[in-house]
């Protein structure tokens, strides 16, 4: 118990919590623990979010469906992680992806009732969360400003890096390739040449309707060798 | 000195305030009243945010340069509105635009201490504010997910859309032609032909190095009418 106490004063938005406030918190909010198994839908997309889902311990994807319902883009977790912080207040409060269990996986939430009437009550806990959603709004602000020009190799992974909540680990991009080439501003035939080689080079790895970038840090430092001129 | 009251008790961030509640700010916090006139710099992109910014009265337009540096953005904003509210807390609390008073224009503005020891007390406020952090967030991942593609003009449009912070108003675009073309992934050629096309229809005015969109609301009215494929 001591173990997990000190687990959950590392979390996200807890850090920095003195120990006696963090047992005054557990006295009064319900924490709930729930595990889950490979396969098992954690979040599904759309559905309202009303608590702060923490993953503890285990492997977990996010898996985004396009907005036009063309493709989608899988992106491979480690834990603990807080997911979708931005979900719980504004205008639209549903998630905006699947999450799915890969092995077992272990998940602590808590109400948004109990977020607004306790935990924001602890200074560090509001200024933690307050970093967290500037952050985020402060990336993906970031990503739009960053444009899908240059070679089609350079196209291709600027979408993959635009759709990427972390530029680390593993992505899978579900698409067929007369989509991605309208995406990527080119032929089916230009974007299969490109992804042959990316393939060749051991950066990606194609399957039928899917393209799996095993460990997108790799692609970065590729480009930054290789496209010293791409803005990652 | 009652109007001022009301104005400010209308504020995003401030909307909610029990009026007993605001009086006891009032005490506590300094608001600092500055007037700007036309040309004068607001706040200057990359200096650092210390303070919420309210634009009470006047107009004034945000110019944010590229980060290539090869182009920038100017939109035209309506009052009264809270400049960057995304720039207080996170990890990159510089202003992201330059803001420029376009004619006699007047803020009041809240110290980030005063916001912390403060203004953080109110329950009202801190949902206000997490209200408009997460709809920031919100805002940027669904931007994130619409693709310029289709026709020049789509993906000429859609670039517009997307560094837009509001749909509506006035827009400019100070681009060179061939840059442009490398944007949407196309020839100078076939940029200047669509341009010309755009401002024949009076939804768009050319200038030396400049793109003017008047009301980008009758360009959201005119894509709904004739590419309702298009992802607004």
């Amino acid at each position: 118990m001591e173990t997990m106490f000190d687990t959950l004063l590392q979390l996200p938005l807890l850090q920095g919590l003195a120990r006696e406030d963090f047992t005054q918190i557990l006295a009064k909010v319900k924490l709930s623990f729930v595990k889950y198994y490979s396969g098992d839908v954690i979040t599904k997309a759309g559905n309202p979010s009303r608590q702060l889902i923490y993953i503890l311990k285990g492997k977990y994807a996010t898996d985004t469906t396009s907005t036009d319902g063309e493709f989608n883009f899988i992106e491979e977790w480690q834990t603990p992680t807080l997911l979708f912080p931005q979900s719980l207040f504004g205008m639209n409060t549903c998630y905006p992806a699947d999450c799915i269990a890969l092995e077992e996986t272990h998940v602590v939430a808590i109400s948004k009732e109990d977020v607004l009437n306790e935990l924001f009550n602890y200074e560090i806990f509001r200024i933690n969360y307050m970093n967290i959603l500037s952050n985020r709004s402060q990336m993906y602000l970031q990503k739009l400003w960053v444009f899908a020009y240059g070679s089609i190799e350079q196209r291709f992974f600027n979408l993959i890096f635009s759709l990427s909540e972390k530029p680390i680990g593993k992505k899978i991009l579900k698409i067929n390739m007369n989509h991605l080439g309208k995406l990527i501003n080119t032929t089916r035939l230009n974007v299969s040449h490109t992804l042959n080689d990316l393939q060749n080079q051991g950066l990606i790895n194609l399957r039928r309707g899917e393209i799996i970038i095993p460990a997108l840090e790799e692609v970065g430092t590729y480009l930054r060798t290789n496209s010293p001129e791409f803005q990652l």
